[in-house]
């Protein structure tokens, strides 16, 4: 039965490092939503709207080397105000769920851990270009880095931020780690090292408090 | 002679509305400054860089109809945040002039009057995206809106600041006089409705303090 538009829809949020299995677990959550016969909105950061698209192209060519701290945070935010006023919120107060690969976490773990640039200042952003807006569960990939980056390693060409050093990842994980830690209501903290069922299997479970009781 | 590179080189800014005649002025400004044997860099915002180039296309494409105020805003100092760090300081360090077209006073003026984004959100961002970096210089083209707009008409196809209607532009043009106001020192506000002859005059009467004794 498919849920009515009455209520406000829920925004699921998918996180973790390279190599983690987010696409493949991305594809089949959505299978998995639609089947129970969600309305679902899904797609991703940066991205998900012609700017943020435009946005996505600059940060990952492995051309623009010289792409400071700054200019990429703000880049990534950029995406993100466009994306939260022209597709999330829309969808969410129209009672379609969300399904987004990535979103501020990402900008926590990549430009605040990876990167270095101050809490303090994403947090500033996230208040006013995001609106604040945070998902209800976000599912976080979690994988040790050599393993993640191995899996990667297969997939071909690699972007401007695969190019970076076991060190950039390592600080990656730990800031996500971390941000799950703090928030454990929000978090679901998934064993990316389990087969794709299982992550799946994980994966619903986390989601599944969600669900209307009519759908389960 | 030319300027040796022992010192720390001049940063002039050029500002001013649509049809104002910043690109004429630009030109014979650096022509001026050539003769005058600086070693110059001429730059513009958005773009001057790789990164900045692609958001100027963004940011400029009339298609883009949807982009909303806050990513205009991180658009704007994401290409600005990479230009201060690789173009402008690297020139300025060493002992290089740099001549912009546009830099943070057109943020305050477009995004703060125009588009409304609040005043300390834009200082804020100028603080930490553009390292709080000031011209020593601004030459403020200003005219009416009305004979800019008409000036502007004639020029062919228009962007997608340029289709905004006229109360934009006004309150576009009391943001950037509030701001040539506040900071006398800096601010020459050249009369844009002279001759081109004379606007060049006025300019080079407004950078004339900058030049070292031994060229003037």
């Amino acid at each position: 039965m498919p849920v009515t538009n009455h209520q406000r829809g829920r925004f699921i949020t998918l996180e973790g490092g390279e190599g983690a299995g987010k696409s493949t677990l991305l594809r089949g959550l959505e299978a998995h939503l639609r089947e129970q016969g969600i309305d679902l909105v899904v797609t991703r950061e940066p991205g998900g709207t012609d700017v943020g698209e435009a946005v996505r192209a600059v940060v990952l060519d492995a051309g623009n080397n010289e792409l400071c701290a700054e200019a990429e945070l703000l880049l990534m935010f950029a995406s993100r105000a466009q994306l939260v006023r022209q597709v999330i919120e829309p969808a969410l107060a129209g009672g379609r769920w969300v399904l987004c690969d990535r979103f501020t976490d990402a900008s926590y773990a990549y430009q605040g851990g990876g990167r270095g640039q101050p809490i303090a200042r994403i947090a500033d952003l996230e208040r006013w270009a995001a609106e604040g807006l945070k998902p209800d569960v976000t599912l976080l990939l979690d994988l040790p880095v050599s393993d993640g980056r191995a899996r990667a390693a297969g997939r071909g060409e690699i972007d401007r931020i695969e190019v970076e050093g076991d060190a950039f990842f390592e600080r990656v994980r730990d800031a996500y780690r971390a941000r799950a830690a703090a928030e454990p209501a929000r978090f679901r903290l998934l064993d990316a090292s389990a087969s794709k069922d299982d992550v799946l299997a994980q994966a619903i479970a986390g989601v599944a408090g969600l669900l209307p009781e009519a759908t389960s």
